[in-house]
């Protein structure tokens, strides 16, 4: 069953679990539930920036588009060590947040640095009495409680395509995976749900989120879809598969939900839509203004790791060039 | 309901349908089988190359595959117009013919020149009265009544994202996708079966196929798996999205599945595999000595289209370098 930890508890907060590559600069529809679920001139929220190599300009970024969107009073922190992230005065910077706001770049830095620190256990803790937790792309990966630490692309479900580890465990009972179409990453989550049939995989486009109540209700915003894999009728070998090889999955139920559709991670059954799903839930807004500032840095962030992937693309089209044969459509 | 037409006649062939890219050189595991079922020494193999761009050279290649595979009589027919195709000493060709072997290249050419002439029909009839008829990539995709005609990658499924034409006729009830992981092609086999939830989607990867008996039993040979998308339970707002926004899905059934394993197009639902399913079905022999001349040709043939595909590849760099974000995993 999936659920958030004690989510009977009163006052438990909203999980906003983000594809990556979020629109900063138009409507933002994606980063204003955040605000609004936070307390906008209310808000205390803290960026924790520990899976960017960029730190603390990816830290920046965010505080000024919090501020520009309304928000109180924004704190970035950066543990990047075990010691850093077990100092009790990082996690009583955590008190009194509103809204905890987890940026992308390396979930395995993220999760390896905080998980099970006090810091780690402040942020269960303030979830767990109201605040919203937010995470984009590795920040996204790391809030369920088994997390996709790195895998290759692929549609096909392959032995060793990826590896498992420990998340923060906000969410449970289901693994995420981030920049799903974008990276093309159906491969490894039906991989991943071959071996831990008691999880659902949960696949999240890039500009696109979902929105998890304490009780388990998952609603999509942005502007991709949300994949959901329910492997509890999956006939599987992957148990015994060697090597790479595919693995053989059958009756694996899937779903994709647009903007607007709900699910219900407990029953792991779609929800009637709260109201017709309007054509403007889909629609990306016309161009607002935003600061010089804001543009600039979301072009730095947007270069962070971009040689590593060039490389791999490289790589990709080596192989593909040997093994085109044909033009087919 | 899949099934071959007329399935109850006797003598009625197999079809082989391979998802492109399949190995020439090595172990040649799919077309061995091909040659197998035609009859060997005593078959007469027609090749179609209507698809191909190279036409004769993707004849020539195939003609001398077979030959050096042991086919007694191998020809190559290449109408390029529906006139030609409906040619009755071209359709008398295939009059005594054991297998029919349609080559990659452009679907859309090839159901559009063949599909309804005299060549078109004899195609169905030889298929009826025991010929195995195989198609790679376009090939492939022209053997369903319903064919993909074109469309775009990505793992969401969206409106307008690809387009339906009518195919040659040789599997109903199924909609067949091919180089389905290497051009990631789930999301247009999800919108695809979304409006047409009465049909079946079968996506099979490079050097991969699917060989379905007249009783409509699918068995997977090759390297890669065979994915089949099952709508039957599917709830579905394809009927009214507009653009190219995403489409909801929900409840589609996904089977993945590798060499050896089977599936029932009818009853929809796994078999028992024929044998245990051993890891050299899975396996690439090692390198099998190969003439200079099939080496050649297969660079060739390997060219072919790869000027469209490095323009289309630049497009999607270029939008990926906008939208990568974070390094994550």
């Amino acid at each position: 069953m999936v659920e958030t930890p004690r989510s009977a508890a009163p006052r438990a907060g909203h999980l906003l679990i983000i594809g990556g590559a979020e629109d900063k600069l138009r409507q933002r529809q994606i980063l204003s539930r955040f605000v609004n679920l936070a307390g906008v001139h209310d808000a205390r929220v803290v960026v924790i920036s520990t899976a960017s190599s960029l730190g603390d300009e990816a830290t920046e970024l965010y505080r000024s588009l919090f501020h520009a969107m309304g928000v109180g009073e924004v704190r970035g922190i950066r543990p990047l060590s075990r010691e850093e992230a077990n100092d009790p005065r990082l996690a009583e910077l955590l008190d009194e947040a509103t809204g905890i706001f987890m940026t992308g770049g390396n979930q395995l830095r993220l999760a390896s640095v905080i998980g099970g620190t006090l810091l780690g256990r402040a942020i269960v803790d303030r979830h767990r009495h109201g605040a919203i937790v937010a995470g984009t792309s590795a920040g996204a990966s790391a809030i369920s409680s088994y997390m996709v630490a790195f895998g290759t692309s692929g549609a096909t479900p392959k032995q060793r395509m990826t590896q498992l580890s420990a998340g923060l465990g906000l969410l449970n009972g289901a693994i995420i995976d981030q920049h799903f179409e974008q990276r093309n990453r159906i491969g490894r989550l039906l991989a991943l749900v071959a071996q831990s049939p008691s999880l659902l995989g949960i696949g999240i486009d890039e500009d696109t989120a979902a929105l998890v109540t304490p009780s388990g209700m998952l609603e999509v915003l942005g502007k991709g879809s949300v994949t959901i894999l329910d492997p509890t009728k999956i006939q599987t070998d992957a148990y015994e598969v060697k090597r790479h090889r595919p693995i053989m999955v059958s009756g694996v139920i899937l779903h994709s939900l647009p903007a607007g559709y709900r699910f219900d991670l407990r029953r792991r059954r779609l929800l009637a839509p709260l109201r017709p799903v309007a054509s403007t839930d889909r629609e990306l807004a016309s161009l607002e203004a935003a600061g010089r500032q804001a543009r600039r840095l979301v072009r730095r962030i947007a270069a962070e790791g971009t040689d590593e992937l060039a490389t791999e693309r490289r790589r990709r089209r080596s192989l593909r060039a040997k093994r085109d044969e044909e033009a087919s459509e």
